[in-house]
């Protein structure tokens, strides 16, 4: 048994009373630093969560016609089948362009202070305007995506239904609130962590009970904390000790390009690390495949300690405690194109 | 009023008994042609359709790890959300690369003799096949997509589930068994026109009527008959005359490919027309955009007649009641990468 952690654990050295008390303690603490994923969406602010938006946002979730190629959809990177992302290091976009950095989950985006991993996106409104306009990524416009839409009556419909009393619903900020009211829908409530921070001591093994304590002691809540593990905060990458090029690229200076403020290079926003099994590769360069690896570099970079195997292992296994409940998502029936649709953008137009 | 037509169908110029004879007559005549899709998935032999395996077969459609991108699965060019299909001309692939012909709409493709347009497959099992390792689709091997879904313990357990007493049931082949049982739920019942044929006379409107008399009248349902309006049969393309290079490209033979038999230069299967006004753009080539140009053109290069603008619409607005009731799909939960899995393949490398 391993006794660097603050908490004994194992019942064969206590009596049921005192792992209890033990268990008490841990939830107490962890209390401190966490919440648990909210069974429904929260409240947005300025984003009512209507029935009529949340459908109309999944349908532009998944609209490849928001593309000028009609190939890449929100889904396409984020998809909601695959833990919301898309299991790949960096993201492949229009013209097979390779996206700069790794795509993040879309599940509890919501619950981040900011999105994207240099924060540059208030919220996910914000955000959705990104991928759409970027070149390497959806490469078409807003007057582009206002035609598209437009063109199908359908859509003109919805955007009434979701948008009531607006003279012109079908707008690109439209698009962004409705996109932003879905995905506050994918949620992954109920994971281990959740049920044992709600009172259930058996809903974490001690190996994972150990891996909170170490999570805590260690000082990694001091950066991913809060219901996401993280999502709300920007540190330096290689805080202690930077890491090999291969992990962080010298080109990508995070959160200066943002801010251009020198002490932001190689900031980047904590990830977090709910549903963390289910992300791989890590990082926003999405070097490293391995969990065990990711949270090793983590201890030398941030934290200046060198994480014994055993400590990485009960990490790891407290952090696999994080996967919730995925969000039932029905494939949304999309209208045809018309005559009025703009077609897909030649096939060498890289623009 | 068209007088061209067989069938008075005008209500004005008869009595409700009148009418009623020439709904029958119509019913009678068009049930000779064609049948409605079934509620039900067909069985198909050799390959029962148990749940764990529909399920399983559900998500190799889903999956993008199937391709060595990782980024294209099935769904990518046959959309469940779309009409079964990607509303390109024709499909961009592995590298950006463009495919030779439109992808054929996934919806009702178990009715079809063979698949593909020029029928290469005799079944869905075998098409499965095809795409995946196409070095302009996916492009991956069948080694590869073992190894791929033998890393993830939760796909060899429903493997195991879907094919029971097989000592190795990870395979290619069971792989394509699998895509073949989920696609043969694609269905689409009860359509307008099934509602008619089913004896609900006010199903069909009158010029949706007199569309389905010039549908049989003119010789449309020689080649695009049965349960799918087609998928049955080879033909010509420009059968009467061949139309333009930029509808019938020259370098693409069709069948002959496939029997190198000098016959079958240019001839194509037949398309299915189920849910038709779906899957624009039109032909092999993908290259018309409206369903009535696609009328027209299969009048002069079929037919050899120039139908009138009023019979186009009219065949059109009947073409239109062969849309059904969209499959319910919902998004499966993919299993989490390991370290076994192979990693996408580069970007650079298109092969």
């Amino acid at each position: 048994m391993k006794l660097s952690t603050a908490i004994m654990l194992t019942a064969g050295l206590m009596t049921g009373a005192q792992a209890a008390l033990a268990n008490s303690e841990l939830r107490d603490r962890a209390s401190t630093m966490f919440s648990a994923v909210p069974k429904y969406p929260p409240v947005i602010d300025g984003n009512e969560l209507t029935a009529a938006k949340v459908e109309l946002g999944k349908m532009l979730f998944f609209e490849p016609r928001l593309s000028s190629s009609h190939l890449i959809s929100c889904n396409t990177c984020h998809n909601v089948g695959m833990g919301g992302h898309d299991y790949l290091p960096t993201s492949i976009g229009h013209g097979w362009q390779k996206g700069p950095r790794n795509s993040p989950t879309v599940f509890n985006a919501v619950f981040n202070s900011a999105q994207f991993w240099d924060g540059r996106a208030a919220d996910l409104a914000e955000q959705a305007k990104g991928p759409v306009q970027a070149g390497v990524e959806m490469s078409s416009t807003p007057e582009r995506v206002v035609a598209t839409l437009s063109s199908m009556p359908e859509y003109v419909e919805r955007f009434k239904d979701a948008f009531p009393g607006e003279e012109n619903p079908v707008t690109f900020d439209n698009m962004a609130t409705a996109i932003e009211a879905f995905e506050a829908t994918l949620i992954t409530p109920d994971a281990e962590f959740d049920q044992f921070l709600r009172g259930n001591d058996s809903a974490l093994n001690e190996e994972e009970q150990e891996g909170l304590a170490l999570f805590m002691d260690k000082g990694c809540a001091a950066c991913h904390g809060g219901v996401n593990f993280g999502g709300e905060g920007y540190y330096p990458f290689g805080l202690v000790t930077r890491p090999g090029a291969e992990i962080l690229p010298e080109g990508d200076k995070g959160r200066f390009a943002v801010t251009e403020t020198a002490s932001d290079e190689y900031v980047f926003r904590a990830a977090p690390l709910r549903n963390i099994e289910l992300t791989a590769p890590y990082f926003h360069s999405g070097a490293v495949w391995s969990l065990e690896e990711a949270v090793a570099v983590m201890g030398t970079a941030q934290l200046g300690t060198e994480l014994s195997d055993d400590e990485v292992q009960s990490i790891v296994a407290f952090l696999k405690t994080l996967t919730g409940d995925i969000p039932e998502v029905r494939y949304p029936e999309l209208p045809p194109s018309t005559d009025e649709t703009p077609r897909p953008a030649p096939m060498s137009a890289l623009n």
